[in-house]
């Protein structure tokens, strides 16, 4: 599958097709570490690019099934390590969607000029995601004993992980 | 002399006494990861108070010596974890007023909920910040490798630190 997903940079113009999947995720709880209460134009924001941000927009024969987005993780003097986010569409999911968006990423962020890549805010409970990492050369540089609140597993360790370029 | 001191909270009306400060220290670039040619305005929106964040001056004798800044490390399922980050003037330094800083701010964290207090981004050269947070119970729980550029030293590692409360 992951052979025929076409990867374009993100506009506002793909908002709509961008929504439902983060809205999916976020409101779900259970992944990352936004208000599960975000609404539309505050996600926009954050997501869409901005800066030195850039938003990544991934289709399957013009379906969008997934998207993530890659930044500075620190301004100024931490400016040269990158922070990425990925999401992939609940109907999606288990086809290396999330394998073929960190891969890309590796390679944007290394044309960019990061140093590395680093993951703030993993929930442990993520296994699928903590396990992709590992195997795309992420090392969980720290935890968070109990930094997040898991809706039903409550409070997990969250796992800060890094690759460097 | 950290006897001597007044806590208040800080509103628009401090800016002008916080400003010189906070652009002291950022503009040399060797311990915060903010732009060092962040501008007045800029550095106001992200250092004033909004939402659950809550920013102190503190004052000896009425002259501003410090200021910290404490809100929620992450959103949503990580919001029960706070983030700090303390600012002395440099013609104060040296006499606890930073140690006063960070023991205000465990108990304002403490009063608010937290259960943790994270810092995301310290500098390993900053050994005086360094010493200071362990004294005071925080464990450095991460380590970003070369993720804090000093303008002297080059890449030095970028530390996570980390206290439960």
């Amino acid at each position: 599958m992951a052979n025929g997903l076409a990867f374009r940079p993100a506009t506002g113009a793909d908002w709509p097709a961008i929504w439902p999947i983060w809205h999916e995720i976020v409101a779900a709880g259970d992944t990352y570490t936004y208000d599960p209460a975000t609404g539309s134009e505050q996600a926009q924001q954050m997501w869409l690019p901005s800066g030195k941000d850039e938003t990544w927009l991934v289709e399957l024969d013009g379906a969008p099934v997934g998207t993530y987005h890659l930044s500075p993780n620190q301004s100024g003097p931490g400016a040269h390590v990158a922070n990425a986010s990925y999401m992939v569409g609940s109907a999606a999911r288990g086809h290396g969607v999330g394998r073929a968006m960190v891969e890309h990423s590796l390679v944007r962020a290394a044309e960019s000029g990061y140093r590395g890549i680093q993951f703030n805010a993993v929930a442990s409970s993520n296994v699928y995601a903590v396990k992709l990492y590992h195997d795309l050369g992420f090392a969980t540089i720290g935890t968070v004993p109990g930094g997040f609140r898991h809706p039903e597993q409550g409070f997990v360790d969250l796992l800060i992980m890094y690759r460097s370029l």
